[in-house]
């Protein structure tokens, strides 16, 4: 909850997301029961970014196409029956200008970063599903989603090489995590043919106790940047938003393929994009 | 059981495996149990290959490390305590010769690939974790393994590209497939940047019933034949050992990566195997 010149009058975090709420349709109910908590005013109006507008989440906010423009989302913003104003941002989506793809929530982080400021770049924002985006003018022109967190966690806890991965989380080895990426951004590096050397090594060697994670972290963030090369050569500067640990893995990764990165604070871009929307919205 | 000349007498086949067997260490009770079904003789030697040999096996039989001669195989056997004669063969390992492999089952099929007459050439023995095998008069001399079926299985199963993957069996839409496999060949190409195509296409288009799932396996297994392509381009056949529908899947991406393709019909080489074992202990 913001005042009108966008200070923090209070927050509410949970973990009543898209599949919480959608089986018995209490997403007005879920939105009341924080707002009260709040102290909301009754018809204080609510924006909302990310996966309420999804196909089965309150109400679909159906994907805008790219290029789109950030600042330009709230007029695709779509309201469902409630008790006051609310108002649903949109996702992109990718369909003419490159393979198939699709962002919900990234896009208002996104929109936050051209509020403050920053209308063009590259962005990372590494996670689940790593997004990278080609920004110019504030326009979203192109982007790439990449696996790379889902697939760490698939192939570490479930994989056969969990069983030469310890599976406390503990700080990722620099060394060996450099050695790996630069190994994937070498020649004739393909990631499916390599993965099983480190369950080999486990069984054949002595490896450290955080080396079979930080090698598996190391190929899959380097094939990412590797798969991403063509954006990274472009001259610009890689701009990461995502958790402190993750940013500087990246930043790591893109430093050794010869790139440029710059770590962007990002804890407060969803709110400046959110922010941004409802400002847009009011003064209509 | 076969007899002294190989003919087949009886056979049982069951999922008590080393994990099943591990726990109580009821290897030897196991054994006894199926080859009274089959009433064999007390006294009859019983060759084996496989997880029991592992370190969490019946008994330990180290590997043996390339390269590895497949007709002495049986000079590495292990003998655990049991009420008659048991032969363990050992796996294969790869140190010196290149990453980081392992083998333990797969190097008696191999023996049975040469006992029938097979000494040289490149074999590829597709299933849950690929085995790639360079074969020189009856030597391996390196290997590698793959791990695409494990991946297959999960990504298609349990990764967001579940929600656009038709969950029951099908057949591969050969179309998709090959088109899929050509992506996976060409420059650029890399697999984690790929594979979110196939989600935002379930959300973007309607794609044929199991478009899905035939263009995830293409993009793995035609990576996979990337990441071997030095070992395809060599001028050698490779010779696939492997289930029908797999065998068929990995010769048409061979072929499309301008390397040449047969089918071995895998279904004896194991016995084979393990019947040139047991003649060359048993002669000694």
């Amino acid at each position: 909850m913001v005042d009108g010149a966008g200070n923090v009058l209070g927050e509410r975090q949970s973990a009543d997301g898209m599949s919480a709420c959608a089986a018995d349709n209490r997403f007005a109910a879920v939105l009341e029961e924080h707002l009260e908590a709040l102290s909301a005013p009754l018809d204080l109006p609510v924006v909302i970014a990310g996966m309420a507008g999804a196909r089965a989440g309150w109400l679909e906010a159906p994907y805008v196409e790219t290029p789109a423009s950030l600042s330009g989302l709230h007029h695709h913003s779509v309201s469902p029956k409630a008790s006051r104003p609310v108002y649903i941002l949109p996702g992109l989506c990718q369909i003419n200008t490159g393979p198939f793809d699709v962002m919900r929530g990234e896009e208002t982080q996104l929109a936050g970063v051209v509020a403050g400021g920053m209308a063009s770049g590259v962005i990372c924002m590494p996670g689940t599903h790593c997004k990278w985006v080609d920004l110019e003018n504030g326009v979203v022109q192109r982007f790439r989603t990449v696996m790379t967190g889902e697939l760490f966690d698939l192939i570490a806890k479930q994989s056969i090489l969990r069983l030469s991965i310890q599976q406390a989380p503990a700080e990722t080895d620099q060394t060996v995590f450099a050695d790996a990426v630069s190994e994937a951004l070498g020649e004739n590096f393909t990631l499916t043919t390599s993965l099983f050397s480190i369950r080999a090594a486990g069984l054949l060697s002595s490896p450290g106790a955080n080396e079979a994670a930080s090698r598996l972290s190391g190929l899959l963030i380097g094939a990412e940047i590797a798969g991403m090369r063509e954006w990274i050569g472009s001259g610009k500067t890689v701009h990461i938003v995502g958790s402190k640990a993750l940013s500087a893995l990246y930043a790591k990764a893109i430093t050794l393929a010869d790139g440029s990165a710059s770590i962007l604070d990002g804890s407060a871009l969803v709110r400046d994009g959110l922010f941004a929307a409802a400002k847009a919205i009011l003064q209509n």
